[in-house]
């Protein structure tokens, strides 16, 4: 079984983009029997947080979530970065065969640039970062969106030539996978669910201000025995997102907005229908989760399985990669 | 008392040119019994080494030589940079407040493209390294000569910057002393005596061999009787700075030049005199580095207590650094 990696920024609350683009498919990862190590990047997000409570409540919560959502400490390696300092060693090493040129091209850099943002050293060496927490663990496979797969490719470079200049069988080379692009989730105005957009949905939330956020999902003026195109709608394609295009419930929704019969079946019916999925969906999770937040130690000790699990295989590496420099 | 902070590159034997202008300095601020922290710099030299077994000696040579040169583990905290790891994290941190634009500016770096080296990621992130060095043991004091004010300047900038972003006092300013102008120390060759330039001393070579060296020092073709002017002169000024210039070997040295009277004295009696000094001057430490060559654990227990003060300060630096930025 190829040993995979994935990393989530702590940015923020997460979200129903974050659980439908990453999280689920980690626990269906799980729940198959890879081998898995999932990451808070922790030093990466540094490059823009300075208010250090929220930062801190934001890592804590965000890995707390993940948990909740059905991580499951003894299958899967769930750490935050900083408690694997190594990486930020093995970034040195690595830094000192990178060209400039290698992090001069890297899209995310460059568009910042254009953007006319003036960036930090540390964005500049983001990359390079990344190369050693996927590095670092001798993953195999990295299962990324079609913007990350630079990423991947300049990590695959680096770790051939840290290998190649000192003579070492040092790093292992990874892959990456592209995960199938899932529909872009909407958010509640219609465009691309996004922290930076303030448009999510928490799967979370309480249950009023649930009701409240879906509710306020914008469709078009269509009355209650009007046809209407599910195809285009955000509560719809927020419902399949979370239920599945293939689900019986998703289907006969379609139906509904389709046919809306005598009676009529108008937004407000779909986005009841829509809270109802998310508290049945996200039930289990939402209740794990009232748990872990009554029981401090369990997430400690769940972070600290992973961290150790992390830190023996990060180890051996940063191991390997200082004696094949001579540094031991 | 202020803390001082010294390092030095491994990047090749040490010469005279080394003693004179760094290590003599560092033996006298131990005996004046100043707090003084040396490290090898073992990160940074790894922009350009590539040759581990090569570089694993350098090192280690280059620690014993300055434990033999009178560095005393018991005063002086003598380590390498690379059993103190908590740098690398340090200079991550800290690379989150850099912008772009203070790397960019550094003199070294910009000599390097000037110079059209294609110069790696390592290199331009080292004044960062540097920084976080300074910082990490709480230096008041780095002594340097003048091409590295600029770095003690930018390592006060970024611990400003970090204080202030982080609203939290982590970092102590460090001021820097500027060495005096050491009268620039000529090689064999009579250019500036540097390991690129292949017209070092050593003062640790063997008998023979150093003489060889000695005799080889470029000079002009005065003859024995002829008065000669020894501060043109190669091997005067290399006596001068070994000896000190009120000296009174140095003072006679100088009347022997001046007037070599009916006998005569040539250049290659100046070379024997120089000779002999460096045999006189180096024979404690040439017998010290005797010994510690023939007792590698003397030098493994000097490393390990060096490292353990270091890290001690270094760890607890770290920690209010994690703290103010939420990681901990």
């Amino acid at each position: 079984m190829p040993r995979i990696l994935s990393g989530i920024q702590p940015s923020g609350r997460i979200h129903l983009g974050n659980y439908c683009g990453a999280v689920r498919q980690w626990v269906d990862l799980q729940e198959l029997g890879h081998e898995q190590f999932i990451f808070v990047a922790s030093y990466h997000a540094l490059t823009t947080q300075r208010d250090a409570p929220a930062y801190r409540a934001t890592i804590r919560q965000l890995a707390t979530d993940l948990l909740a959502f059905g991580l499951d400490p003894a299958r899967t390696a769930l750490y935050l970065q900083h408690d694997v300092p190594e990486v930020a060693e093995l970034a040195w090493l690595i830094s000192c065969v990178c060209p400039m040129a290698w992090m001069e091209k890297m899209v995310g850099y460059k568009d910042k640039l254009a953007k006319g943002i003036s960036p930090n050293v540390g964005l500049f060496n983001y990359p390079i970062l990344q190369a050693a927490d996927i590095l670092s663990v001798d993953a195999d496979l990295v299962p990324v969106g079609r913007d990350q797969v630079q990423h991947i490719e300049i990590t695959r470079d680096l770790a051939a030539r840290f290998n190649e200049e000192f003579q070492a069988p040092v790093f292992k080379l990874p892959a990456h996978r592209l995960v199938p692009e899932a529909e872009v989730l909407p958010g509640v105005d219609g465009e691309k669910m996004s922290k930076s957009y303030g448009n999510t949905i928490d799967p979370f939330e309480d249950e009023n201000p649930l009701k409240k956020r879906v509710m306020s999902i914008k469709t078009d003026g269509k009355g209650l025995t009007d046809a209407k195109d599910p195809e285009t709608c955000n509560v719809f394609r927020i419902f399949r997102a979370i239920a599945g295009k293939n689900d019986q419930r998703t289907i006969d929704l379609a139906v509904r907005y389709r046919e809306p019969g005598p009676q009529g079946f108008g937004y407000g019916h779909a986005k009841l229908a829509l809270l109802g999925l998310i508290l049945d969906h996200f039930g289990p999770a939402r209740r794990r989760r009232a748990e872990l937040m009554a029981d401090p130690a369990a997430v400690d000790a769940a972070l600290r399985q992973g961290a150790d699990r992390a830190r023996a295989i990060v180890r051996r590496t940063t191991d390997r990669a200082r004696a094949a420099c001579g540094l031991a």
